[in-house]
């Protein structure tokens, strides 16, 4: 990955970095632009100029300073013009939100899925969601900046083939080729959209739609019917050579342990994926939660077990990775303190057996929207990417 | 991080590129330096002969090609003038490596340090090595380019503060400011010195002297009384918010497992690091080589047992990290297959049951020597970041 002197990409580069520093500090001026990266007043007026005639930055109103002379003119994000579109590919359902730039979400959608279904039949219907969606937004006037994905499997990135999806049962599905022919297909029109992996996306919607600054490493936790991970460290994910980094579910807790889906003992997952924990007390997922929900003993107490296991996961991720920030995600969080709060104790016990503090385990930002939130963040993430 | 437009910066990145092209494509001309980098053959000759003069290039002897014309003129590293200190701050013993640019081993030195000596006293002893060998370099017309330091323990990134080195039983030791001003009495010179954990320099070493492409993610794992790690991502390593990251000797195995050394039980390094395997055999770690030496049963059987362990957590770490290679370093390695080969059975074993295919495992290139060597290695990485 040379670093060319080629003037474009400069001039992308620098583009990319005005609007990632307005993005973190809300207000900032040229002339502080012009501080911040060493570029001279002349360069940052003309990028600010082409950044707000493409709808990515505005003017903010004149702050009255009682200063004399000239004010400073705040910049900050343009919400008005270019949309985000996220969507995820979950076990059971899909779902589609489209954001404005700033971060506010202006629509979403969900439906099920029948369980069984042909990729390209579940691939049609997201379509065809995510074409509503384009469609009302540009009749509103908004521009689609980027479309991104989140799906429950190993995505090859750049290709964006979901390379094994053990919970949907697919393998080797071109998902973005399939899903770029289907919107093309429907709104004749053609758009960057990006695929990855669902923890993945995850941690990115809480590192680039965060209030400010955001601990780095950043470690996402998802916690559904399975279990995965996700890490932005220095502001890029952590994807590992195949994509399979963050399969965290996986990671064997105790030898000879339970029979987890993918044929081995012991992981993560068989201990509290949530259909495992539903297996265990016996039931169906939606009994579990109506039963957590009615503070019934038994599923509390299964719930307190699983709890602890995922306490020792959060160390042993912790051991190898040590975040600023855990956060931790997916429709088990719903199941509430019965779940996490044990999970919380075991991470802080083992923490102070060896005298350590452990770091700050925050519940996700957008809640059950974080996979489409995440999603949309990814195509922002891509486009501001310089290089 | 905003990237600047300042010429300064954008030329340093250039050198740099320069270095990092020659030094993985040995051979490369001043024309195909251009095309790479997508920098004008003028400022390629340039930049390439500030190189040369600095002591980081040489021009290699023209090839025939038997075609019309000017021939280019291959590069290379320059092996002949700049050179690399790592050394080792290990656990009884410390090491310093003197390295050429291009990855040769001038000289080599190390001596046992006193159990429980004070960190002054062995810091003493290190610097002192250290000045032999610049003082030695220094008047065979050697310059020296940067010092590496490696140590046992988590390092904070920036002031190379020591902060926890468990198996040395140091706390918050400003390990680089005082070997700096050490070197500076004994050598009357300053030099750019840098400290990291021994198994991030490890990594390091593996990704910077290796022969052509290395694998990313690159997982190095070192064993011995302690257990740590280093990954090299995107050229990179990962060290987590206070340099904690890789302490996989810490991640639990087993619940209510062997009591560790840092009040945890079950931690990984209370079932296979080098002291807790020869307490197991009840024996000292030069009894417990001797034995698997003379392949005494019981020994090879508390290795089997420590090995497959060794097993479970690289399975966990590839679960996590999805690495392109393994690389297995430290004292342990030289106990042999007795040890290795249950270890990569059982990563095998497991990946099997889930019908998934495990990345090659090696054997670290510079054996005993990899920290002193990544630790030469950190000086050349650091001083090659362009940013």
């Amino acid at each position: 990955m040379a670093i060319t002197g080629d003037q474009r990409l400069l001039k992308r580069i620098n583009r990319m970095a005005l609007v990632r520093l307005v993005r973190s500090q809300p207000g900032l001026s040229r002339a502080e632009l012009s501080a911040s990266t060493g570029l001279t007043k002349s360069t940052v007026s003309l990028l600010v100029q082409e950044l707000i005639d493409d709808g990515w930055l505005r003017e903010d109103s004149v702050l009255v300073t009682g200063a004399i002379g000239r004010r400073p003119t705040p910049l900050r994000l343009d919400g008005r013009r270019l949309v985000l579109i996220g969507a995820e590919l979950g076990v059971g359902y899909v779902r589609v939100v489209s954001m404005s730039l700033d971060g506010e979400i202006l629509y979403r959608d969900d439906a099920d899925i029948l369980a069984g279904a042909a990729p390209e039949v579940v691939l049609k219907q997201l379509a065809e969601m995510m074409a509503e969606h384009i469609n009302k937004l540009v009749d509103g006037g908004r521009e689609i900046l980027g479309i991104g994905v989140g799906v429950s499997g190993a995505v090859q990135e750049g290709t964006g083939v979901l390379v094994v999806a053990p919970n949907l049962g697919w393998r080797n599905v071109p998902v973005k080729a399939i899903l770029e022919a289907s919107l093309q297909l429907r709104t004749k029109r053609e758009f960057p959209l990006f695929v990855q992996n669902d923890g993945d996306v995850a941690a990115l919607g809480e590192v680039e739609f965060a209030n400010g600054a955001v601990g780095d490493p950043l470690l996402f936790v998802g916690l559904g019917v399975g279990v995965g991970s996700g890490v932005v460290v220095g502001g890029r994910l952590l994807l590992g050579t195949r994509g399979f980094a963050g399969e965290v579910g996986h990671i064997q807790l105790q030898r000879n342990g339970p029979k987890c889906t993918c044929g081995r003992m012991g992981c993560a997952e068989a201990y509290f994926g949530l259909q495992a924990m539903a297996d265990i007390r016996r039931c169906s997922i939606s009994e579990l939660r109506q039963k957590a929900a009615a503070e019934d003993p038994q599923t509390l107490e299964v719930l307190a077990q699983a709890g602890r296991h995922l306490g020792v996961l959060l160390h042993n991720l912790w051991t190898t990775l040590d975040p600023a920030l855990i956060v931790l995600g997916g429709p088990s969080c719903r199941l509430g303190k019965a779940f996490l709060q044990p999970a919380r104790d075991m991470f802080e016990e083992l923490a102070q057996e060896a005298r350590l503090e452990i770091p700050p385990v925050n519940e996700a930002r957008f809640g059950e929207l974080s996979v489409a939130v995440g999603a949309a963040a990814l195509a922002l993430h891509e486009l501001l990417l310089p290089i």
